[in-house]
């Protein structure tokens, strides 16, 4: 089970090696929400996500002898990125099990970090879980998982703890935080250090509409899922449920769950990128996207929006400027 | 005179106030240029540019009286910017006076950020600077110059400061320090910083093809001008000639320039976009595209590419990304 020490275990592995990112502001973001907006750039994470936390997290945590052997996740993006990058770090193989019909420059990306690529037809034939079992049997690799898996929850985590720690230095008591939710992993993790760290500030989970299982989770107090898992703008946090080991957390620690519009998000990414200067993807921008356009449904204080990636193609990352690139 | 003394001075007034930047890697970047590339990315800087360092630096630096009348800046971009939030800070009045065709945008961002604006017509009648000793002499404001100020470099240079404290610690003891360079104010700043804390570090301006007055004046050890003063991409770095106070300090600190093409510059600003998550200006992306680009002409270490801002329509920006957004 994750716990704060896990969670500053993980940190302590990670220094040195993730980004400590900053906590951004801009009075032109203030201005829209009417209050104060703090924003922290996990765009700006090595591999242009938070993932690269937890994915470094998990193999660090590992055995030497299993380390040695190597690690196996089953990733379209941003996890295999950052699993990608943390096994090589380490100097470990990793196989990465990705659709063929993941972006060429996704595949090429994870490849480029060092990952042995393994593609698979998503229309039939042999599944993903047989071809990983196949490959997992073969070579006795350890499976590490996107978001129901501790360490990598404790590896997002060390998000929250640099999220208190600029809060006390900013001055910043109460607050909600913001977080772009798929699993839960970033959202629970963050939860955890909160409660630890910074009692006066609260996660909450931030989903696009049509992809809310988290909100709903939260509202009815059980696991709900989405009708559908795919074809959604803000694919990097599309899931089918929130996790076994994070909807508890969340369910503890998280204040209600936000959702909101493609068109909202298209528009944060236009504000992130004339007000801010960051790049960020779609799913990662959905945590400003309430932040900016749902504060009435946000506590009197500030609010802290986490984007959670960057790793955006240029066709979409266009289309927002195209709209609202005169940030009118 | 500029020395390092007043820069840390300047970083001491500096602090809670501009933001501490990182310095930034991408594997991706490291293999174009067959080197290591550090990034400074001054484009998270408040305002979206370096230029808000020297703006805190020189208003915090008046004795209060003066302060308290205000301040005055000739400028269309991010000196505007910068003096105008800065003075806002210090709760005192402050008038930029525009060129009227200035972009829309500019304009507005200025007057948000609690200045005067104040507009003139390029094309004749009475020029900025009648304009500006008419309102100086009537409200005996302190002009804040965009470069050749000794309180504006000491800001500037405290960007210096920081590049050699992370220098230090990611272990890096000789590189070339390249710098976005229209005036030299920036240039100048951090090459009296690294002579200070850094000595095996070497900053070198870097300039837009048919604007390479500092490049041509260090070759030639006398100040030259450039031919023309306007219709650049790279316009935020766009000066007649270096300065009286900083061309000295870049003569006896400085190596070569360099020099880039527009279309350099462009794909620079679209690699900056997929492998650092920045959004960086054509003028803030010139010593980017030399570090990617024109390696053979530095040493043999690391490099470190300071991105001066990321001020940028989104109509130049698309032209970047449509031309290399794929990254190829």
């Amino acid at each position: 089970m994750s716990d704060i020490d896990m969670i500053r275990a993980a940190a302590a592995r990670l220094r040195g090696h993730a980004r400590r990112t900053p906590l951004l502001s801009s009075p032109f973001l203030d201005q829209i929400a009417g209050r104060r907006v703090w924003v922290k750039p996990e765009c700006l994470q090595h591999t242009g996500s938070f993932k690269y936390r937890g994915g470094y997290a998990a193999v660090s945590a590992l055995e030497d002898r299993a380390r040695a052997r190597g690690v196996l996740a089953f990733s379209s993006g941003n996890h295999a990125q950052g699993v990608a990058l943390a096994a090589a770090q380490h100097g470990v193989p990793s196989v990465i099990i990705m659709p063929s019909d993941a972006p060429e420059m996704k595949i090429a990306n994870t490849r480029a970090l060092g990952a042995e690529v393994v593609l698979y037809d998503r229309a039939g034939g042999t599944t993903r879980e047989e071809l990983g079992d196949a490959i997992q049997n073969e070579r006795n690799l350890t499976l590490i998982r996107p978001y129901d898996e501790p360490e990598v929850i404790a590896g997002q985590g060390t998000t929250g703890l640099e999220i208190a720690e600029d809060a006390a230095e900013f001055g910043i008591e109460r607050a909600d935080v913001l977080v772009c939710c798929g699993g839960g992993g970033l959202t629970s993790g963050i939860a955890l250090a909160l409660e630890a760290d910074a009692p006066g500030l609260t996660a909450r989970p931030c989903e696009p509409e049509g992809f809310d299982d988290a909100a709903r989770s939260l509202a009815t107090g059980t696991i709900q899922r989405n009708a559908r898992t795919s074809g959604g703008l803000c694919d990097a946090i599309i899931t089918p449920q929130p996790g076994d080991i994070t909807f508890p957390i969340m369910q503890r620690l998280c204040g209600p769950g936000l959702v909101v519009s493609d068109e909202e998000v298209l528009r944060a990414m236009a504000l992130a990128w004339g007000r801010l200067k960051l790049v960020v993807e779609p799913g990662g921008a959905v945590a400003l996207a309430a932040a900016l356009f749902h504060t009435g449904q946000s506590g009197g204080g500030d609010v802290i929006a986490v984007i959670s990636g960057g790793n955006v193609d240029a066709g979409i990352f266009q289309r927002s400027l195209t709209s609202y690139g005169t940030l009118d």
